[in-house]
């Protein structure tokens, strides 16, 4: 039996080792991510983002429980979790209370947690983390929770990809918090106010509203379903559905208070998507964005391959010693040693 | 005259006409940054990082006033000042008191102050900054301040091309920000509590002093000046220097508090590297991954001429369809159009 077909047979083991496999980025692992694409495209993709601080690990943490638990559809779901986080307790945080809790999510195979730990390149993280989410929803996890730091742009981009993303906000992060936040609001679906027992929540909130008044929409939620997109072929879009204005919702994560109705929400988004016809959208974007970082990881070792390290090298002498500008160094070197 | 010449002669105007080429990746930016870049290489580059709620512009801000002021040699240096991070004063964040102290600065010619409002993809980010960073430094700015918001790993790679890289924290920022700085720590030369009136600053002091302990010195840390460097070349760094041992300073930038020491260690960490035989390791570092990025970019957009756009939906419409897998789809699409 290969490492896929395991893997669709249901096997935890395999799994987390084709999980090791894709992190690696490893021959083997990506043989396996060829056989098992076929199965993908069912789980809901729900990112979770947001700054040290906010509690996002907490929050998702209790959402797979939720799920695990609770349902829209009385059938309690299979849950993967990737946490693409160094502060998320997952990957080596200390939130004492919280590890308590995960324990209780481990002992149960309808619950999948994986880390990143890496912290390698950007693209490398990128590409892992889409491969990661394709071997879970694969392997027949049907919502899978991506927890990434929201302070930085990669991460963003990460959160970016899913169907849905919540973005976790928290009262008295201080005003420097509230500046960074107008580009991360374009790509809420769904505004979190988690230690909403604190003081200032209800400043945090208003902050939040008038800042989503103000922040221009993103390309994709200008988009009304019935009009043609120019991204999704051709053929037009003709499934109506509703606006989706963007909800602000409050939590206390550590006590498990608001987590029913956050998780409500997900599942009116997930349906909301479905029925608009912007999930293809959003799938299509995706699925573009993970060939095009694939295109460019293998344009460019393959391009490695052709040049000797020496002549690369004598090329690099002579940028530092600035004989030639790195616009000159790369014409030079592309045109295989003719200036 | 040409806008390259008009940068080294001195105008201003040019200048900032330079910089907007550069971020917005021009034909005539490029050419000006290769008539430009034999005269790179003399300035300092000083990376300024860490979490929001920082202090980091305040920090900045004063560190310039300090540099004009102050200087261990006497003379006042030419100040360049990048902001690569959206919650900046210098970007558009809110911090009043030091906006009406930032005018002070922008009515010093010897001041130059930029900010990065694109969003844009990561690697234009990156390229841009060392673009800015190279028509400063031609332009004849000395020292130049590059700071970028250090949660996330783009940012911090940025901050990584430096020089000198100072990491920024502050008491109270609560637990979780502790965790994520176990790899910020790796690439800081100069640690920074700033807000030290604040409670907590012991325990900030203490626990960023045993996580140094903790840390993994990064590669380029463990390197010892006199051995052979496998970067540099075959010729052997043979200069003697002492080992740098990461310094942990107070501040209050706010009231110019712990700045002139700041600025002298700096200064002192510049004489390290140079000394050492360092500044030369992390300036062909530095060239060497913007060459690499400088080439990824270059490779793809090549390699998007020579594919029909027809050709390219195809194949993404098989991939949405899941009747290809995106590895797949890559070696289809680098085949050119062969299975």
């Amino acid at each position: 039996m290969s490492l896929a077909e395991a893997v669709l047979a249901g096997s935890r083991l395999a799994l987390a080792r084709l999980l090791t496999h894709i992190e690696s980025d490893t021959t083997e692992g990506r043989a396996a991510l060829v056989e098992l694409f076929a199965h993908t495209g069912r789980a809901h993709l729900v990112g979770v983002t947001g700054a040290p601080g906010t509690g996002k690990s907490s929050l998702v943490n209790h959402l797979a429980l939720h799920f695990r638990t609770q349902s829209t559809a009385g059938v309690p779901r299979r849950v993967g979790i990737i946490a693409v986080d160094p502060s998320s307790p997952f990957t080596g945080g200390a939130i004492l209370g919280d590890r308590v809790r995960m324990r209780d999510l481990s002992g149960d195979s309808g619950v999948f947690i994986r880390s990143m730990a890496s912290r390698g390149s950007l693209g490398g993280l990128a590409n892992a983390t889409s491969g990661m989410v394709q071997a879970m929803d694969a392997a027949g996890f049907e919502l899978i929770l991506i927890e990434t730091v929201g302070a930085g742009q990669a991460e963003v981009d990460i959160a970016r990809l899913a169907h849905t993303t919540l973005v976790v906000e928290a009262p008295g992060l201080g005003d420097e918090i509230q500046a960074i936040k107008a580009g991360i609001l374009e790509i809420a679906d769904i505004l979190v106010v988690n230690k909403a027992d604190r003081p200032g929540v209800e400043n945090t909130e208003r902050a939040l509203r008038s800042m989503l008044q103000l922040a221009h929409p993103s390309q994709r939620r200008v988009w009304h379903p019935g009009q043609a997109h120019p991204l999704l072929d051709e053929a037009a879009v003709t499934v109506e559905g509703e606006i989706w204005l963007t909800p602000i919702l409050r939590s206390v994560a550590t006590e498990g208070t608001g987590i029913t109705e956050l998780g409500m929400e997900i599942d009116r988004h997930r349906n909301h998507l479905l029925a608009s016809g912007e999930w293809q959208l959003r799938e299509r974007l995706r699925l573009e964005a993970e060939l095009d970082a694939l295109l460019q990881t293998t344009l460019v070792s393959r391009w490695r391959q052709t040049i000797s390290p020496n002549e690369y090298r004598q090329v690099l002498n002579n940028l530092v010693e600035r004989r030639i500008s790195p616009w000159k160094a790369v014409e030079y070197l592309l045109n295989g040693g003719q200036t």
